[in-house]
C-alpha cells in the first residue's frame, strides 16, 4: 500500500470517527437535548468542526494528497482520493472571516425567520435575506473561479456533485411544458372521487407499531438503527446505525405513515454503503439528489402505489380497527390527492416539481445578478400564479418566505428534490423492467426484490461514480423527466 | 489576565468539548444505541480518547503549566491549575504500551467474566484477573513512585482523590467493631416486622410518570436533564444536561423508585457545579466519595427515612391505586429491612459497608504483595463468613466474582461507596442541624432547604477545596463513621 494513500486513509478515518461524533449529537439535539443543554451543546459542536477542519488543512495532508502515486490505486482508492481533494479544497478555499460572517450571518437571519415569517413580514426580512445572498454570492464566486464554473453551478455542486444548470434545464423545461397543462385535467379527474374522512382517533404507540412494521416490511434493520421522534421528520446517524424520525398526527396515521417510508428509503441507502470503505469518503452517499431518490422512490413509487396500498390498508386496520376509512380505496383517495396549493413541503407528487423549478428559476437568476432579493415577492407571485393557479398576493408567509433555505443560506439545494422525484421514477422503471417479480412481491409486501436491485445498482457504489454514470450504469440513459411524465400519466390521468 | 492562564484555560475548554461528545456517546450506547452500531462507536470513542490524550500531552500545554505565574491567580484559578497538572501527568505518566496492554486486558477480561460468572467458573477466570492485576500493579507503582505514595493508595487516589489508608483505616475498623454486633441485634428486632408482599403489577408508563413526580420533588430540572431506560441506573451527561437512567421491575416499584431518588441524588450535584468555571477541571465533583455522598443522601438519608417515605406512600398510592401494601407503614418495612446476604448491589445501607470493607482488605493485601490473585477465593469466604456469617463456598458467582470493578482493572474504587454511606450520614447530620427547617420540609414533599444546604456547602464548590478541606468546611469536621453509626442506631436499634 502507497504510503500516503495509507496515511490520507487513516487520517480520514479519524476525521470519519469526529463525523461520528457530530452526527450523533446533531440526532440527540433533534430528539433529545433538554432545551438548556444548548449552550454546551453548540460549544461542543463548533470544536468538532474546528478540529476536522483543522484535520482537513493540514500540511501533511496537503503533501500526501501532492505527493501521492495515482498509478498504484485501484478506482476505489482513487475515486477516493478525489473526494478526499475535494474535501480539503471546500475546508480551505474560502477565507476564515467569511466562513465567520457567513455563520453568524445565517444564524440571525434564520433565528429571525422564525418570527418574521409569522408575522407575514417581508420587510424586516428582506435586509437579513440580503445580507445572506451577499454572503452567498462571495463564497460561490470563490468556489466557482477555484473549479472554472459559473457561481450558481458552484452552489448547486455543494449540494449534488456533478449536477449544474446545464444538465437541469432541459429536464426542468420538460416539466415546465408537461405539468401545467397536466394539472388541471387530473384536478377535474379526480372531482369525483371524494374520500371519507378518517373519523377517528389514531393513539400514538398504535403509530409508532404501525411505524415499526413499515420499516420492518421496507427493510429496515433494527440491529443497525431506530425510530424516534422529531418536530421533523429526518434521517441521521451513520450506516452501521441509521437514526429515523417521524412526528405524529392523531387525527392523519398516514402523515406519519409516509413520512417513516421516505425516511426508511433513505436509510436503507445508508445501510447499503460500501463496508469495504466505510470509513473513507468514496463510501458516502453520492449527494441530495440521489438520496432524495431513494426516499421518494420508497415513498412515492413504491408505497404510494396500489399494490402496496393494499399491505398498508391491512396494517392500518390491524393497528386502527376494522373501518371504511382505512380501505385501499380510501387511503389511495387521500394519497393520490392533486392539489395546487401554496406550501411546497405540503404538495403532492404532481405539484411538486412546480414549486421546486419557481425556486430554481429564482436562485438562477438572483445569482446572475438579473434580479435582486427586493424583486423576489413580485416573482414569486408571478411564477405561482403561471405555474399553479395560486395568488400569494401579500402572502409572504406562505410564499416567498415558507422556506428556511434561504435564510440558512442552503442556495443550490432545492433543485436535488425534484431531481430526486424524477431519479426515483427513472430508477424504479428500470428496476421493475430488470426483473418483473418486483412489482408482485411489493403487493405481497415483499420488498426484498426492490431493495435488492437497488442495492446492487444504487448503494453499494457509494460514492465510486459520478451522478451522470451511476445513473446511466443502473437505469441507461442520462437523467430525464420522461420516467416521471410516464409516471405521472400513468397513475393520475 | 495571564497569558499562560488563558492558554490553559481555552485548551481545557477545548478539552471539556470532546468530553462532552465522549459523555453522550457513551450515555447514547447505553441508552439508545442498537447492537449493530458497536464498531463505528468504538472507534468514535477511541479517537475521541485519543484527542484528548494528545491534547493534554502538548508542548504548549506543558510549558505553559511550568511558566505560569502563579501569584497572579486567585484561589479558584490556582485549584484550577492543580487540577491541570494532574490531569497531564495522569496523560503522560504511563508508557503506551501500559496503557494499550491494560485496554486489551480489561476489555477481554471483563467479556470473559460475563460469561464466566454464569458458570461459577472460578478456574477460568483466574488468569485473567491474575493478568489484570499485573497490569495495574505497573500502573500504581508508576504513580506511586511519581507521587511520593504507597501503590494502593495511588489508585484510591484515582477514584477518590484526597483519600488513602491512612484516612479510610480508623474509619473502616470503627465499622467493623460496630456493625457485625449490630447486625445481628437489629435483624432480630425486625423478625416481627413482617411487610405485605406487593401484590399487584406495576406499569412501566406509570413508574416512569411516578420517577419523573420524584425528580421534581428533589429538585431535579428537567430544562437540564431527562430520564431514560438502561441494564443499570446511572448518572451520565453534562452539567447543563444531566441524563439519569433507571430500570423498571413490574412486581416490585420500590427498587426503581429508590434508583432514580439515588440517580436524582448524583445529578443534583453535577447540576449545581459552579457555572463561572463550568469548562474547567475546578469545575468537575470532587470525586467518587463525595458523588456518592450526593446520592446516598438523597436516596437512604433524605428519601428512605419515615419524613419522606409518608410522601412516598401517597405518591404510589396515587399512580397505581389505594392498597395496604402501599402504605407508609407497609413501605417502611419494606425499605428498612435488614439481611445479611451474598451480593453487595442488593444489600441494605447496614450490611453494606461490610460488603465494602472486605473487598478493601483484599484489595490491600493483594497491592501490598501479601496475598496472590489464587488466594482471593479462600479469603473471601473467611471475610464474608466473619463480617456476615454468609457461606460462600464453591459460590464463586455470587462470591468473589460477582463485581464487575475487578474485571475491569478498578481496583481503589470500592471504598468510594462505603465513605459515600458514611459522608452522607454526616453531611446529612449537619444539615439538620444548621437548619432546623429541612426535616418538616422534607415530610412535606420539600427539598429545597436540603438541597440548598447541598448546593451551598458542596455542589458549588466542585473541586475547589480537597476531600478534607471541603467536609471539614460543611461538617466541621474531617470524615468518621459517628454520625452513620448514630443514624443506624436511630433507624434501626
Amino acid at each position: 500500500m502507497d504510503k500516503n494513500y495509507q496515511y490520507l486513509h487513516d487520517k480520514f478515518k479519524y476525521i470519519n470517527d469526529l463525523n461520528h461524533a457530530l452526527e450523533m449529537l446533531c440526532w440527540d439535539e433533534d430528539v433529545m437535548m433538554p432545551t438548556g443543554g444548548a449552550k454546551a451543546r453548540n460549544s461542543a459542536l463548533a470544536s468538532l468542526t474546528t478540529t476536522i477542519h483543522q484535520q482537513l488543512n493540514s500540511p501533511e495532508v496537503a503533501s500526501c494528497l501532492q505527493d501521492i502515486d495515482e498509478s498504484a490505486l485501484d478506482q476505489w482508492q482513487l475515486a477516493n482520493i478525489k473526494h478526499m481533494r475535494k474535501a480539503v479544497v471546500n475546508a480551505t478555499i474560502l477565507p476564515e472571516r467569511l466562513v465567520a460572517d457567513l455563520a453568524v450571518t445565517t444564524k440571525e437571519s434564520t433565528q429571525a425567520w422564525r418570527t418574521l415569517r409569522g408575522q407575514n413580514n417581508w420587510h424586516d426580512f428582506m435586509p437579513l435575506l440580503s445580507k445572506t445572498v451577499a454572503l452567498v454570492k462571495q463564497k460561490a464566486k470563490i468556489k466557482a473561479e477555484y473549479y472554472g464554473v459559473d457561481a450558481y453551478d458552484a452552489l448547486l455542486d455543494e449540494f449534488s456533485p456533478g449536477v449544474n444548470r446545464q444538465y437541469i434545464d432541459p429536464i426542468f423545461n420538460e416539466l415546465k411544458h408537461f405539468l401545467p397543462q397536466a394539472i388541471p385535467m387530473i384536478v377535474d379527474k379526480q372531482r369525483s372521487k371524494v374520500s371519507l374522512p378518517f373519523n377517528q382517533s389514531f393513539a400514538i404507540d398504535k403509530q409508532y407499531a404501525l411505524s415499526q412494521d413499515l420499516m420492518r416490511v421496507i427493510g429496515f434493520d433494527f440491529n443497525h438503527g431506530r425510530i424516534d421522534t422529531s418536530q421533523h421528520p429526518f434521517c441521521g446517524g451513520v450506516p452501521s446505525d441509521v437514526r429515523i424520525t417521524t412526528r405524529y398526527n392523531e387525527h392523519d396515521f398516514l402523515s406519519s405513515a409516509l413520512a417513516v417510508c421516505h425516511e426508511t428509503g433513505h436509510a436503507l441507502y445508508e445501510m447499503g454503503l460500501p463496508q469495504k470503505y466505510i470509513t473513507q469518503p468514496v463510501a458516502k452517499a453520492l449527494g441530495m439528489a440521489v438520496h432524495e431518490s431513494q426516499s421518494l422512490l420508497v415513498e412515492m413509487q413504491a408505497c404510494s402505489g396500489p399494490e402496496f396500498i393494499g399491505i398498508l390498508s391491512q396494517y392500518a386496520q390491524r393497528h386502527f380497527g376494522q373501518n371504511d376509512s382505512l380501505s385501499k380505496g380510501n387511503l389511495m383517495k387521500h394519497l393520490l390527492k392533486v392539489r395546487p396549493d401554496f406550501i411546497r413541503v405540503d404538495a403532492d407528487e404532481v405539484t411538486y416539481p412546480l414549486h421546486v423549478i419557481l425556486r430554481y428559476e429564482i436562485e438562477k437568476a438572483l445569482f446572475a445578478d438579473e434580479i435582486t432579493v427586493a424583486d423576489l415577492p413580485a416573482i414569486w407571485q408571478e411564477k405561482m400564479s403561471d405555474y399553479l393557479g395560486v395568488d400569494t398576493t401579500n402572502n409572504y408567509k406562505d410564499g416567498v418566505m415558507q422556506d428556511v433555505h434561504w435564510s440558512s443560506g442552503d442556495f443550490g439545494y432545492f433543485p436535488s428534490y425534484a431531481l430526486g422525484a424524477l431519479l426515483a421514477a427513472q430508477l424504479f422503471a428500470a428496476a421493475k423492467h430488470s426483473n418483473p417479480e418486483i412489482m408482485p412481491s411489493i403487493a405481497q409486501g415483499n420488498f426484498k426484490p426492490l431493495m435488492s436491485w437497488l442495492n446492487h445498482n444504487i448503494h453499494q457504489y457509494g460514492s465510486l461514480y459520478t451522478f451522470d454514470e451511476l445513473i446511466t450504469k443502473a437505469s441507461g440513459k442520462s437523467l430525464d423527466a420522461s420516467a416521471y411524465i410516464a409516471h405521472v400519466k400513468a397513475r393520475y390521468m
